[in-house]
């Protein structure tokens, strides 16, 4: 019998709770043999409320974690900045040290991380966090592209919905491949996704308040994504010397302007797959890449998937009813 | 300010509830304007218990679909064979009267096809209780393909994860593709999937109670997959005559023999693509299809999705941590 307790906090997502319940809480339809038994605990035994205000009634408390072989977070109002309790913090450190398996979903990774215990590791989280997660916690690598790091005895997943690939992920480690994928077939969901978590990433222009002159600059040069860009002619452009420019444009977009210019023209790109039939030549003209090729790579290598394949997902239907 | 009710019963899965918190109880990050205002009720205004056993108070009752302007139905407890509520009933064909908007997850179409509300309408449900509904309600033409059967005024999706794909086709409707996507980039969930529902269902061998003879011959046939397969050879080994044949085999299969036959070579393709690396080619004879080109054909037609991309999903990963 596999024991899996998860953690379920004040303003816990419905939707990842939803996760929890149905992957590990009812066995697959078929299925002989003992399933996981779940045990949902609260961080005190008391009703928890959840993001949308529902009460539930969660009677069992951290102890219920002393049972377990996975102790699971699948998730943490981030958004809230308040501190991870010190109890939970003691129970997760004492679960690893027993060998128990850590599972974190979404902005549970916060809380893993608050327990020190990604220090050193590879991890993931929800991409609108992962900028926040890595200033905050600089000794992580973090690595926003996957769906979800398994780390060996340490596991976390990305937003939202990847909390179904990570879970299949342990499933197919505790009961075989046939059975997570019978799990998936029931689920209506891929056991496997291609392209990690890189391809719902959006990359809006960043907001800079602090340098005035580069901020009118970043906002040139994404009207100007077709012309040849140089640091020699953005320098000369703000009035510094080519090495102070490169110093203030690290400072402030955490990049270099090879960079910062090619995830501007994949984000272009990314629209205009969105919004427009126009073929890849085509787009690859409109956002500055020297050719088709060079735009497939580029994306490939960012966005995660090609071109056509991320268009086929994003494009626009038409909306015959609005 | 659009107006979603959401039925609540005993017994929903979390998941489902899950879907429709997020997508339709949390207004996107950054977007600006009224989102949807969501009135989770349940049939009689009192404490619900979810599949899994949590207890949810729903302080509204049926009452709260009078302004709504969708009402959404996102389960039912199929398995149970509980009859619908006569007040649920009543409710939704007093809300269809009014051109409220329909839409059903999952199971929930058992509830929108008890109240008459699909007679004569093409719509969909779960794969696993496609059969059941199409048998319990013969004048529907159940569709067990699609994640999601949009027929204007009701929308009805596919099983448990089709939740999501249906609920951002709704969003795309009352706000525009952008902000569709922008839903689905949060919720790491493409906002368009290929292949519809067809590519998780599971085909086993029927079992066969009734026909010993026919069941005999069934698993006869299942074995020997690779040689020509005709009816007058089938007859002539049922030591019936082809027409009786015929007859049986629909009454026990609900379908021909050729169909019958074409789908356990595909159930075949499917093991053999998930569990081995074998090439298209071979996995077509092996199989009892004349060449890679008409597996690939009847492959699409019957799973939605090209081979390689079905294997690319659901391979067997290697379990490093087994």
């Amino acid at each position: 019998m596999k024991r899996i307790a998860a953690i379920v906090m004040h303003g816990i997502s419905e939707f990842n709770l939803g996760v929890v319940c149905e992957v590990f809480g009812v066995p697959p339809k078929g299925f002989d043999g003992p399933w996981y038994e779940l045990a949902l605990c609260s961080i005190d035994g008391a009703s928890v409320r959840t993001q949308g205000g529902l009460t539930l009634a969660i009677p069992q408390d951290l102890a219920a974690t002393a049972m377990a072989d996975t102790v699971l977070v699948p998730d943490w109002p981030a958004d809230t900045r308040q501190a991870v309790p010190e109890a939970l913090i003691r129970t997760l450190q004492a679960a690893h040290a027993r060998g128990v398996r850590l599972v974190s979903f979404c902005t549970g990774a916060f809380v893993l991380a608050a327990a020190g215990l990604l220090d050193g590791r590879r991890a993931t989280t929800h991409w609108l966090w992962s900028d926040r997660f890595a200033r905050q916690y600089p000794q992580i690598a973090v690595d926003p592209q996957a769906l979800y790091v398994d780390g060996g005895q340490i596991m976390t997943g990305a937003g939202t919905a990847a909390a179904i690939d990570l879970a299949l992920h342990v499933v197919r480690q505790d009961y075989g491949a046939d059975v997570a994928n019978r799990v998936s077939r029931y689920l209506v969901a891929a056991p496997h996704r291609d392209g990690g978590q890189a391809q719902f990433i959006d990359v809006p222009v960043p907001a800079v308040h602090d340098d005035v002159r580069l901020a009118s600059l970043l906002s040139w040069i994404v009207e100007h994504l077709t012309d040849p860009i140089s640091v020699e002619g953005l320098a000369a452009r703000a009035a510094v010397s080519p090495r102070t420019f490169l110093r203030r444009f690290r400072a402030v977009t955490g990049t270099t302007p090879y960079q910062w210019v090619l995830r501007q023209r994949i984000a272009r790109a990314q629209q205009l797959l969105e919004r427009t039939s126009e073929s890849v030549e085509r787009i690859a003209e409109l956002c500055g890449f020297g050719s088709a090729a060079s735009l497939r790579t580029h994306f490939r290598d960012i966005v995660g998937t090609a071109p056509l394949t991320y268009r086929r997902a994003f494009r626009h239907s038409s909306s015959p009813n609005r």
